[in-house]
């Protein structure tokens, strides 16, 4: 992690710490300047940062401020975290139904840019919140770069794995929402009568340097999903 | 605007009118720097701003890439220009139902950070798409900040007008998602039938100085709603 990066979690940190609420205004760069010792351009890189993700906004000739209208219970759409991060204060466990190397959908080959004769491991997963459905996944990994995947990996965060233990660096990801019905095998999964609402997400997640390695198809229990995008000004 | 923002904006028509797909290379910043007799800063920013925007994504050591996985007929949740511009090749229509200076509800004061004793434009509307219904709208408006809008104004895009009418800048905003299902009200304004699902988003728009203007709730005709939403790294 680099030092600006570094800096950037010690500010959030001081801000969940104080408490300070949306609008609250933070100390000046010379005071981050002085109390990390390093130069303005790497506190500027900090809160840009920090900007972008939504936990200051910065006003031109004012100040820092504190950006925090976050309800509780709700999941970033936006972080690419996978959400178990998310929903650190919930208990989300996940229920493996398949997990194999076969041959994509042709779908899947187009999203993530492979032959239909290339491999992927494909895993088919529920997952729970505090003993409850939250979601159906099913994913597709392309396997020249998301080589090895078992059991134990897929039971818990596959991003977290993806990061420490393959050590690749996640970049940019596109996603498309759709409001449906259920199907009955989606209802069965979920535990819910067909006919009632979904959301599906597709998401196509790359690597930093533009390679797509993960196209998922996710439909959330309607009961228990809430949502919430930060979104910047250009 | 500024130079960079010129600039930003002269690339992505490049990019469009040469049709370059996901994984081109763009040229390097020299070739940028020549063309537009800019700094290298000045082309750092623009590139930056394309990034944020999902227009590009930089791989650092090897270049500039493009990044368009966009789908057609998708909404995209993050811009913040309303979406009539999102759906320039579609016939977006309004119908205004209610438009009127009123108190807000207790809901739209906490989250305009106003008191419930202050004014708000209330504007209820129907918007259509290729003649079909796509999403009933309330939004509150404070009033101190929109000091005014009329019929005219509220058939049309109002941040259009708040943008270019009343000067002011549209900054970041927050969104909550949600799903569920019609209620009768809603039903009959989507003709649809109640029961069937809907998709929910408030939203909380801020000016760049971080006060919020506009606190609205839209649901979404389920059959009209594709959304997308492009992520970055942090």
């Amino acid at each position: 992690m680099l030092k600006y990066q570094q800096i950037a979690i010690e500010i959030e940190k001081y801000i969940e710490e104080n408490e300070l609420q949306q609008g609250d205004k933070l100390p000046v760069l010379e005071t981050f300047m002085a109390q990390f010792e390093v130069s303005k351009s790497t506190i500027t890189k900090s809160l840009d940062l920090l900007e972008r993700k939504g936990v200051v906004f910065q006003v031109r000739g004012s100040g820092i401020f504190v950006r925090r209208h976050r309800r509780k219970g709700y999941i970033s759409l936006l972080s690419n975290q996978g959400f178990k991060k998310d929903l650190d204060d919930f208990n989300v466990t996940s229920e493996v139904i398949e997990l194999e190397v076969r041959k994509p959908t042709e779908e899947a080959a187009v999203n993530l840019n492979i032959e239909q004769s290339d491999d992927v491991y494909y895993v088919k997963r529920i997952r729970n919140i505090n003993g409850q459905t939250l979601c159906l996944e099913e994913s597709f990994y392309n396997k020249s770069i998301i080589t090895y995947l078992n059991n134990e990996i897929v039971s818990e965060s596959i991003f977290h794995y993806i990061r420490e233990g393959l050590g690749l660096k996640v970049g940019f990801s596109d996603m498309y929402l759709q409001v449906d019905q259920l199907n009955a095998e989606e209802a069965k999964y979920l535990q819910l009568e067909p006919g009632l609402p979904k959301l599906c997400v597709e998401s196509i997640f790359h690597l930093t340097n533009g390679q797509p390695f993960d196209f998922s198809k996710v439909t959330y229990n309607y009961q228990q999903s809430q949502f919430f995008i930060q979104a910047n000004s250009y």
